[in-house]
């Protein structure tokens, strides 16, 4: 939640992703895409960026990611090239969630990675989103 | 083939990309995952972003992507969220595609932006590919 606040404190979409390996956070991250001009700046990619950064390797094994909100096709993918083995979010994403609500790519077998997805309701993280998404709407005076 | 031809170089899978807009090359990018540890960085990502850069902004509408290889669901997603028009590539990808081979993301109405895709066998792309993972698997002496 901290990284999704800090991603609206900068006018972006309040997503917030955190990524734990033998119980110490290795990376953060919340989205980015204005700020950086980078339709690939989600909370997840740059999270995951910044744990293999961390331990110098591209290889996740037996990690743990935790996002505010459903991973998109785009961030699915990246998690399981990363083998990350376990995935929680706690609001769904009916626009592009990849988790369970528009396709599941976590649990298809035709791809070399099973990652396990648990979606973790969390009225906190849906009333950021839709509380940033209802500001926006509103007439400007 | 140049930007894949340099992947090789640098002992990643030779995959290379190049973003079009306007008639100007606007994106290059390779595949440089181990060398940067960096599990989201495939030749279409590090292509988009390179692209962005160069625009200064995270929009890509009505542009050209072209890549050695049929792109994975991580980048079919980026493509979608950088509303990148065409993609054409070389080789289908018989592990990850997400064109055609595994599934089909880029006209998926479910999505909000479709992006055609056109697949231009190559064999140049191919046999790079296939030289590649074959050498890897030689036996060392």
């Amino acid at each position: 939640m901290t990284e999704a606040q800090a991603g609206m404190a900068s006018g972006e979409v309040p997503v917030g992703a955190i990524i734990i390996k033998d119980n110490v956070i290795i990376g953060r991250g919340h989205n980015t895409k204005e700020m950086d001009h980078d339709p690939t700046a989600h909370a997840e990619i740059v999270a995951i960026r910044n744990a293999c950064a961390t331990i110098g390797d591209w290889r996740l094994d037996g990690a743990i990611l935790v996002s505010t909100l459903e991973p998109c096709p785009m961030c699915a993918g990246a998690i399981l090239h990363a083998r990350i083995a376990v995935v929680g979010y706690g609001a769904k994403d009916f626009k592009w969630g990849a988790a369970e609500t528009k396709l599941n790519l976590f649990e298809d077998v035709r791809f070399n990675h099973i990652t396990n997805a648990y979606y973790s309701p969390s009225l906190e993280c849906e009333t950021m989103l839709t509380g940033f998404f209802k500001q926006l709407r509103q007439p400007h005076g």
